[in-house]
């Protein structure tokens, strides 16, 4: 399979926002720590840039990947077609900050393309608080519906419902975090959404670093610390159990370790745990349901 | 739908197992510190009996379930059949020692019976450790196949060879542990298989308890804690991602906090970790591969 030019453009641009990304978090920790190549035996590989116990941030990283070759069984079947030659690329981000008030946040952009001419962008962004920071919520809201508006009118509304849907565990009845935007099988106006998918990918810095520095030397209790771990169980639920980019990594043969990058260093899974009335961390059980915030 | 008086036999077991194993327990640790009956909207409920913080143990339990009604859509999917009231009773037990010297436990027997007339037993038990006394794996092996064998002779090696296939992180190509036996869908003979669901069963004392004798007062090492918490890690992606049991109990509805009672309570995912050369936790990974201990 010939990859189309605007496949090549993704590629490109991914690399471009993985370097810029990195720099700006390199100017205020050491955080990326070990960088990996890696290849694909059955075709593609990605470059995994990683942080591990860096002063701010416990775990986290900044992944590209362009993996192409035929589409595996199981996932040909779960987009009911016949299984043939595919590419997906995309930037996987996600950051585990030590101090409970800082969120975590996952950003992810892709573009997939397949061999019957068949060809859609997906994405989204989501912020994982774990301290009742209202105004941290309404600014990386409002920074996301600014950059949807501004290529696609209204689009944000809707991402907005996805992700609430998307970043959800059932079994919970509740959000992971405080949701952000999610969309997927954007198809047609190639040039439209690759606009979009660049505005999101470009809205990481203004959505996230404010908030970061705000909160980067907020002193923090150990109950706060505690609330934080059970909250990332329930992170750790959430990607194993229904993220399908997760899912998608690891049916297609991906680096495990690259996959698992998005799963938080320290984790508590204590049994039937609830938090104490009048505390902040009650609070944020009350914002882990869908909420407007921008 | 009518129970069989197999499911009433079979749920009278499960309820004499469960105090026999809580009784054992609390005979040398003030294990079980907490108990919860609970019901199911849609039909059944059960009984979990957690271990929460207690000296020997950092978190499990002895859970019984008795669950009716509707079969839900997905699993009827799953199991290839129509929609149609289904019963399904069974104990799970989950032991997380705090001490890395002292394995993990699960252990499993269930009975399933469907409107259609069709019936059938599973269940399996399988050891966890985290540190390589050669000695505790062949005890445990040995005592389960002679429980096995006493009923259905040959069983043992088919057993153990599903559980080795069963209790297997793909991804990873590791077992979660040192597996044990496995079997499902055991249909046609309900005496011969009752009989040998009772010896499983009965197996988990003479299986375990010695192992727990001899290790509980054992010395380790941070460096022996920090791989069991890592190891919990595969526990964890082992459940969420393949587990049947947890699977089955999240889409009928069953109790959050009763399954997740499997998840160990602290937890590692440090990125690509690897074990120092010559330590006793590079030997261990070896044994994570299936291999004959009885």
């Amino acid at each position: 399979m010939l990859f189309s030019s605007l496949y090549s453009e993704m590629e490109l641009y991914i690399a471009e926002l993985q370097k810029t990304i990195c720099d700006s978090l390199l100017q205020f920790d050491s955080a990326i720590t070990r960088d990996h190549s890696w290849e694909r035996q059955e075709g593609g590989g990605g470059l995994t840039r990683a942080i591990d116990d860096s002063t701010i941030f416990e775990k986290g990283g900044v992944n590209t990947s362009s993996v192409f070759g035929k589409l595996p069984e199981e996932i040909a079947k779960q987009l009911k077609v016949e299984s043939m030659q595919f590419a997906a690329c995309g930037l996987s981000l996600i950051l585990h900050p030590r101090s409970p008030r800082i969120p975590s946040i996952h950003l992810n952009v892709r573009f997939f393309e397949m061999e019957n001419g068949d060809s859609w962008f997906g994405g989204g962004t989501d912020l994982t608080p774990y301290y009742p920071h209202e105004e941290d919520f309404v600014l990386f809201h409002r920074t996301l519906k600014q950059a949807c508006e501004s290529i696609m009118p209204d689009s944000y509304e809707q991402f907005k419902r996805r992700s609430d849907e998307y970043f959800y565990l059932p079994h919970r009845g509740e959000m992971r975090g405080i949701g952000g935007i999610f969309f997927d099988y954007l198809r047609e106006d190639d040039e439209k959404h690759f606009k979009l998918v660049q505005e999101v990918g470009n809205c990481f810095l203004p959505s996230y670093l404010p908030i970061l520095k705000r909160r980067k030397d907020e002193a923090y209790s150990e109950n706060d610390r505690e609330f934080q771990l059970i909250r990332r169980g329930r992170y750790v639920e959430f990607n194993l159990l229904y993220d399908r980019g997760t899912l998608f990594g690891l049916k297609s043969h991906g680096r495990v370790e690259s996959i698992f990058m998005s799963l938080p260093p320290t984790v508590l899974f204590p049994y039937d745990w609830h938090p104490a009335k009048g505390t902040p961390h009650e609070q944020m059980m009350e914002y882990y349901q869908p909420k407007d915030w921008a």
